[in-house]
């Protein structure tokens, strides 16, 4: 279940069609999100919709993240739904996985505001390196189906962006903050390179003056309060320091393990091109241009596709991907 | 020179005192702080002291890091000083190098507010990682005198502790919000892995309930305005989340480059307990006990100390050097 979005947004895609000889893998996969503070507006979706076979008392839903915890109650008193807890790691591995094998046009890089498509050679997939980013994240090595380890993560992901814009800049939503950004200068609030240096870099060490070298820096300053600042800058300034520090950790954590693809998922990044872009300048940044940072479509629909998957493990995963890898050509 | 800190504080030692017969190194060092916002007391207390030989038309002092571009023009015209730049990664470097050489209980670890320090073996110091945390963090791979590079660094520093801790507590001073954190209890505002997971540990993952997962993670709460949190938490889940980056990347770093000892410096630590636990827990936890971190005594000196040491680049610091470690016997 992946339940955050401002506005609830509905995306499918018809992957398994062509083949009616395989009823079990007929129609699409539907693709929805709702915020976690709009619980009701789901259970209300999921009603209208029966998608709980309510006539069977045994109903049961598949679901992971903390939301299968926190929820399980509540829909079982307002849907009469079991919930079935599948553990997190595991379907985001196997969402990843399946998406990276089944769709064509599912992997990507993002450089300076441009999406280039990359097409994944599945019998030469493995190991990569999965960054799932939710409000905390998760970094992954991934050795094949099934076959992972949770190597690292970091305490500094969505929840830290989220929550600390809502305290400093009163937005509504997680998505709202998001837009303002667009219209922040970090400047503002940053201590760059220059500001440090009189405007020069200091090309000694290879960092230039419009370089950060301190994020929220300059808000030391005894001349101003919270409310001086624009939340546009604040969000900017904020965005920024989390998605560099993930992709520098991601970096790391890559070359440590000897890892040379790196694909990022999770609820944070919503296709937003700033946020791509910094993780993937990152990424180039540190490793010289050896390593690049690769986003995948339905970023934030991994543990949820992996959730579906577990209905039938090991028969439904494996006989969908053989078809699908026939399908996509 | 070095400008942060509350209250100015002086500290001295006398390493030189023993051996009268070089006048060159008679004397103790004395170390004063003075917080940027207070750069008129620092002018004043160098003129109290008439410590740049006021009667010379062409007095220098010798100095580092920004406030040494930042400050140049005011020290002409307050006290008719030359402020000579040296470039601050000679001077950290310089500076670590000779305390580490020179002081004999320099260098100690941290762990669970127990301090014990470090001998040194002069004879097998290199390679270190120097880690000086100011408002940004540098990560400066140390080979010998004079001999380093600046492998990594981090914008997630002390400027971004006290610029933030600013601008959502109202508190007057670093050391003001430093010393809150010590009244804080995180849990109120980091989302830990036990809020996720309904106070279960992720044991599966290695990870307890009281791990946080995501540094402001319940500030995503609709029902809390900034008001609503307490100035002491803020001020300890900031220093959480920024001491313990510092260790994870510090350590990857130094696995990056076969690094066996962490040394950190710079204004940020002031020799706080909390902060010191942090940074050793996260390279403990992430290197499975077979790195520790290390502090120094007179961490926020580094770049000062290096700085004097220009003088007389050459000759003054191999004679210093080479004294101090028979006087030290």
């Amino acid at each position: 279940m992946v339940n955050d979005k401002n506005k609830s947004t509905e995306e499918s895609f018809g992957v398994f069609n062509d083949n009616r000889s395989f009823p079990i893998l007929g129609g699409w996969l539907h693709f929805v999100k709702f915020e976690t503070a709009k619980i009701n507006e789901c259970f209300e979706f999921v009603h209208s919709k029966q998608l709980y076979r309510g006539d069977n008392a045994n109903a049961v839903i598949k679901a992971t993240g903390g939301g299968a915890y926190k929820f399980a109650d509540l829909f079982k008193e307002k849907l009469g739904v079991v919930i079935e807890k599948e553990d997190e790691m595991d379907c985001l591995v196997a969402g990843a996985n399946f998406l990276l094998k089944a769709i064509r046009h599912e992997a990507f890089t993002h450089k300076e505001g441009l999406k280039e498509f990359v097409q994944i050679n599945h019998n030469d997939m493995y190991p990569y390196l999965l960054v799932n980013i939710g409000s905390g994240v998760s970094m992954i090595k991934v050795d094949g189906d099934g076959k992972f380890q949770r190597v690292s993560g970091t305490n500094v992901g969505g929840g830290t962006y989220w929550g600390l814009g809502r305290l400093l800049t009163k937005c509504k939503s997680f998505d709202e903050l998001l837009e303002l950004s667009k219209m922040g200068d970090n400047s503002a609030i940053d201590m760059l390179v220059g500001d440090i240096y009189g405007g020069l870099d200091y090309s000694k060490i290879g960092l230039t003056a419009s370089t950060i070298a301190s994020s929220f820096g300059k808000a030391i300053s005894e001349n101003k309060e919270i409310e001086d600042y624009r939340p546009e800058d604040i969000s900017l300034s904020l965005l920024s320091m989390i998605s560099y520090n993930i992709g520098q950790i991601s970096y790391l954590i890559a070359l440590q393990y000897g890892i040379k693809r790196i694909f990022f998922g999770g609820f944070f990044i919503r296709g937003h091109a700033f946020t791509m872009d910094t993780v993937s300048f990152a990424i180039r940044f540190w490793s010289k241009g050896g390593a690049q940072a690769m986003f995948l479509r339905h970023e934030g629909f991994l543990g949820a596709l992996g959730a579906f998957m577990s209905y039938e493990k090991h028969v439904l995963y494996d006989l969908m991907v053989d078809q699908l890898v026939e399908t996509g050509k």
